[in-house]
């Protein structure tokens, strides 16, 4: 007796594959044939975590990995609270606000599982992080996608516009801000016309803090927590970018409100404890972090900021606003179809045996055919990496033109 | 304006909390207290983790911790190729029956998000793995437990009175074995009649394997794969009982079935990774692992197992079979109420400044009321503690009937 094809559930056809990732096989068979590949593809960072985290790394000694406290190891609980305090000002905060989670993809996994049903909708910013779809799958709620603009450095549009999107449905609002993928830091204006509409409206509001180190030219990092401290905010915060730390899967959930907290720890506790190493390490550190680490990342990212827009916008028909934070760059091409140019990258294009990999912005859009001709730019490589690649760029597109 | 409080999703309100955790805060108090807790309530193992493990944490060194990749680290991905050979024999399996997972937990996650839709129910036998109904009330599916006797040490009953259990919305049947929290290991006969039942009524068959290293009295340990390769297989597999890394978040999904891998890849890039450095260090020690670590820690627990077992059974109104793996007994108590009871002992009972942990029975299943006068232990301590915490369980019992 052979057995049928068994078929797999609705929800796991319907889980998209990385809109950066499904490139990978492309670039592996491109390195096996010697060609050299600069990244500008994925939003990982390359300076080196803080020394205070690298040495505690090397001199922890154990005898087997323990399960972590289902709630966060107590250290790193109370060096996130030193943290928003020193950084922030928050001093109202207490261990009990936070949740640890494995990375903030967790957090907004379970941000969208405490506050969604079934076929809810969720308000979302385009371009927005391509991975909110997958987890809104898995949720079975649907994403309302408000479409922000390029002439307007992707801020966001009115308040009537925005409040059109929302319907007897529609149950959050999710901002990330400093942004992935455009580099938008929302002003302070903007953050309290999205928390009015969230209370207006009675919405849920999940804030996607993972980047709130790197805001530029002189401003202090914010969270919405700064301007409101109401019960229905959902910050999600994470180590990965602000630490270079990518890997190590840590993040949080921080609220003011108690149901969402309970709820997020008994998540936790079906799962057990975030990676333990890695708490016990930060929650050793953190603390000891002096401010000028956060300047000198700030700094070199605003940097390679300056550089690349200058850089891309001085070649014909490319159009790149200029972000506030992050180390992104939301960029318009002369190429009607970006995925196709990506793979052109990988496959075709050559330069002294070089090329750039690039992630066509499609997939952070929800609107069908929007972000066909744009991509986005990860300045995650040293600048002089950073003028090769957008130099690669240049000549890759003016050969593309030609094909 | 005053926002109103805002309800959470329906399925965050149904997340049971740990059964066992829940107890925790009782312990704390006691520990305030200056009372010395015999822990026998969490799977933790005790025994070190091999040397070539803590020696690769030890010596590892680091700049920042990039994200893994999203199908596993290529060399933690050949070293289970290998470990599948040269502990099971299994010869056929490449790394792409292989998708890693951030602990056995996420693995569970996937395989019912994979398998089941909303409203589908999955066959369980009870006593099972409290986390189940965490990860089935996510998944909205419905838990169809089958009761298994402690006087047949939780043997399966015969297929005629599983197949009662199997409906029109059945599309799964979940096994772990060696079991937590019984420490059964299912006979080569109970595997194949499983797979029979299976095919009969094409269902997926989850076969949760954490402790599969952890089988007794000389018998070789044993994974479902062996006795068929069958594409409605899904093993989960974990690091963390087999090496003493609970904490380091580690798992895998062992599937001949490609569109499981292709969706679990999926589900795998919309969090990125899974934990970066314990992945590293893993890769570079399994292949060199020798099988005495595998041998000495199974006659460590066996000896265990022997010992408690002998000792519960000689106090009066205690009932416990011996199992064949694990480090799991499921003991019967001569107390009505073992969630009563497990309270008593954190809060009231003492003797000389001691006393002990213990994990009621009736989270472990889903039909109401059973469980109530069991408990589970963990035998994760060693046999001088293990004595001591025993007898401490006898003194109470005795104190508790007089209350």
């Amino acid at each position: 007796m052979k057995i049928k094809m068994l078929t797999l559930s609705y929800k796991s056809e319907k889980i998209p594959a990385s809109p950066i990732r499904e490139l990978a096989p492309l670039a592996q068979a491109a390195k096996k044939r010697g060609v050299k590949i600069y990244h500008l593809n994925i939003g990982e960072p390359d300076v080196p975590s803080p020394k205070e985290i690298r040495s505690g790394f090397k001199n922890f000694s154990l005898k087997s990995i323990p399960y972590a406290n289902s709630h966060g190891e107590e250290k790193l609980l109370e060096s996130l609270v030193y943290y928003y305090q020193s950084r922030f000002g928050l001093k109202d905060l207490t261990v009990n606000n936070f949740q640890t989670t494995s990375g903030s993809s967790e957090g907004i996994l379970w941000a969208m599982m405490t506050t969604l049903n079934s076929n809810d909708n969720i308000l979302v910013f385009e371009p927005f992080y391509a991975n909110y779809k997958s987890y809104a799958v898995q949720i079975g709620a649907t994403l309302s996608p408000v479409t922000c603009d390029i002439k307007n450095g992707f801020h966001l549009p009115s308040e009537e516009k925005i409040e059109r999107k929302i319907n007897a449905k529609t149950r959050a609002i999710l901002i990330c801000s400093p942004n992935n993928p455009t580099g938008t830091v929302l002003t302070d204006d903007e953050l309290k016309m999205i928390l009015k509409i969230a209370k207006k409206r009675n919405l849920w509001l999940i804030s996607d803090e993972a980047y709130t180190e790197l805001i530029f030219d002189g401003k202090k990092q914010k969270t919405i927590l700064s301007f409101s401290d109401s019960s229905n905010i959902i910050v999600l915060g994470s180590f990965s970018k602000t630490y270079s730390l990518c890997g190590a899967r840590l993040g949080y959930i921080l609220s003011q409100n108690k149901n969402v907290l309970s709820a997020c720890l008994r998540l936790s506790q079906a799962r057990l404890g975030a990676p333990f190493f890695e708490q016990v390490v930060l929650g050793r550190a953190i603390s000891n972090i002096k401010d000028s680490y956060f300047t000198k990342i700030r700094k070199e990212y605003q940097e390679r900021r300056d550089l690349s827009v200058s850089l891309l916008n001085k070649i014909p028909g490319v159009f790149c606003p200029k972000p506030e934070g992050a180390f992104y760059l939301l960029v318009e091409l002369p190429v009607a179809d970006t995925e196709d140019f990506a793979r052109f990258l990988l496959t075709d294009f050559r330069d002294k045996g070089e090329t750039v990999m690039i992630a066509p912005a499609q997939g952070f859009y929800e609107t069908a055919n929007l972000g066909k001709n744009k991509i986005r730019v990860a300045y995650v490589i040293n600048k002089k990496n950073l003028r090769r690649a957008i130099e690669l760029l240049e000549i890759a597109i003016k050969k593309y033109g030609k094909k």
